[in-house]
């Protein structure tokens, strides 16, 4: 088996080295792994190639891998790895940010729900104001909704469970079946949206979810409740959110849909808004997770 | 039974008003309940007073209430209320903070493990350095130490185990019988400090806990660990940890050794400090919950 990595990135904690193959070596010691800097030279590998570890592959491109298997990507979306135009290549996402996701997610909405924004602010000002955080209330007392329940929305609905939030979900397949336990299809989105204190998005950045939270949806939450984005940007257009903030608590995004948010955003300047770039998996764990994962798929291909 | 009250605090959470003693009323309707708005008003109460539900009580002024049977303050030490010279009146201090102090605590947890004080000003910078949470690990592989193990800690025992944290705890009273649960004596700090990704400390603010957490002992901590006070600023000098900061990961104090900390102290400007004003019970479900408590305790005694 040869199999031809190129996993470099600016973001430290997706940028794989040599050493990051280590366990994947030793899981596979007949395999020949060679890694490479850059996507071009990844091209270069041409008909030696049998698997690929990559953040990037173009539709053209696979042209160029003739006995190309599989390709195995990190990222928990299609966004930068496209699809095999001939069909004949499949291409597995990583699901392991399932736990990391849900601790980020977890931080995030301890963070509103503690003013941890004021919070700074009061601390950078040497102030003393123990009343900022006077119409704070427990999280157990409250409703979390999560949009998108797919793998890292279940992740995420097991943790909130266990802290004793009151969880529901919704999933554009939440039928029946799934209904009792708190899972609902989208058709529900009116009728649970003014129930949450919480709204988490963890949709995927696919075209039919653009906008999906949009201002008539937003003005439907409850009065005070907190928005989370966590899934892909294009679901919530910063306009929407902006003209939403008079109704809303807070929000707070991973994502937004321009990355870096627009420097002109007004969600820049809200004392309601936290924004973090896009870095709800950036955890040292990322990349053994996914070296793991990929250690377990190859195990299942040759059983 | 005449119940005599005086809750009045600026910290509007802690500032019982006329409708906040509704549903002790309605579970005691024979009960004549007066609220006064200052202590000199609640010591004119003078013998008609029974029982007392209070923030303040000096030792010498229980002979002005000839008639007392029992003080209930909501506070968790006795650090407002003195005790009776004649030990006659027992004092009933508050035990409903633990589920307050488990959230207030998880969620500083949470922002100093995603280092949320850089991620801060990050957004305020309108910044979007995706490795600054390089470093960070998932909660879940951690090891966190609470140090006084009482009716707050064993609450965020529990919380942080069903978060799936390991989690050790030292008691003053710790013997053999509870060892196998995590909790261990004194005598076991030595080996449990360099273990610890996460130092808690909830002690009582007694004379013998005076700068507990000393110099020495917060460099026998893990490397990079971070340090919590939640309990009485006391136990833990500010100079003793401005002295430790380079070897500490960060610290995250809700109370200081004074309050509010000194305005010259390095606490307030080191990046890795979050300084919060006393204020882990500062939630709306605070006064309930006071009542809920003294509504359980009256109960008993008429039982």
């Amino acid at each position: 088996m040869e199999i031809h990595t190129c996993l470099r990135s600016s973001v430290k904690a997706f940028d794989f080295k040599e050493e990051d193959y280590t366990s994947l070596k030793e899981a596979f010691p007949q395999a020949k792994i060679t890694s490479h800097d850059s996507y071009g030279s990844l091209k270069k590998s041409g008909e030696q190639a049998r698997l690929l570890l990559t953040w990037n592959l173009r539709s053209k491109d696979y042209q160029l891998f003739p006995n190309l298997k599989t390709v195995i990507t990190p990222a928990a979306g299609n966004d930068w790895v496209e699809s095999d135009p001939k069909s004949k290549v499949p291409v597995i996402y990583g699901t392991f940010h399932g736990e990391m996701l849900e601790e980020s997610i977890l931080g995030a909405v301890f963070f509103m729900n503690q003013k941890m924004n004021l919070m700074v602010k009061n601390y950078q000002n040497q102030g003393w104001d123990r009343n900022i955080q006077s119409q704070c209330r427990l999280m157990k007392n409250q409703t979390l909704l999560i949009i998108g329940h797919g793998n890292i929305g279940k992740h995420c609905s097991s943790l909130f469970k266990r802290m004793g939030l009151n969880v529901l979900a919704i999933n554009r397949s939440g039928g029946n079946e799934e209904k009792e336990k708190g899972v609902f299809g989208r058709e529900f989105l009116h009728d649970l949206l003014p129930k949450a204190d919480h709204v988490v998005l963890i949709l995927p950045g696919e075209e039919s979810n653009k906008g999906f939270l949009n201002k008539q949806l937003l003005l439907l939450c409850k009065p005070g409740a907190f928005i989370y984005n966590f899934g892909r940007g294009n679901a919530l257009r910063s306009e929407a959110l902006e003209s939403a903030m008079d109704h809303l608590g807070g929000a707070f995004l991973d994502v937004t849909d321009t990355e870096p948010l627009a420097r002109e955003s007004q969600l820049w300047r809200n004392e309601k808004v936290m924004i973090t770039p896009h870095s709800s998996c950036v955890y040292k764990e990322y990349k053994p997770l996914f070296i793991d994962e990929v250690i377990e798929r190859l195990s299942a291909f040759q059983n």
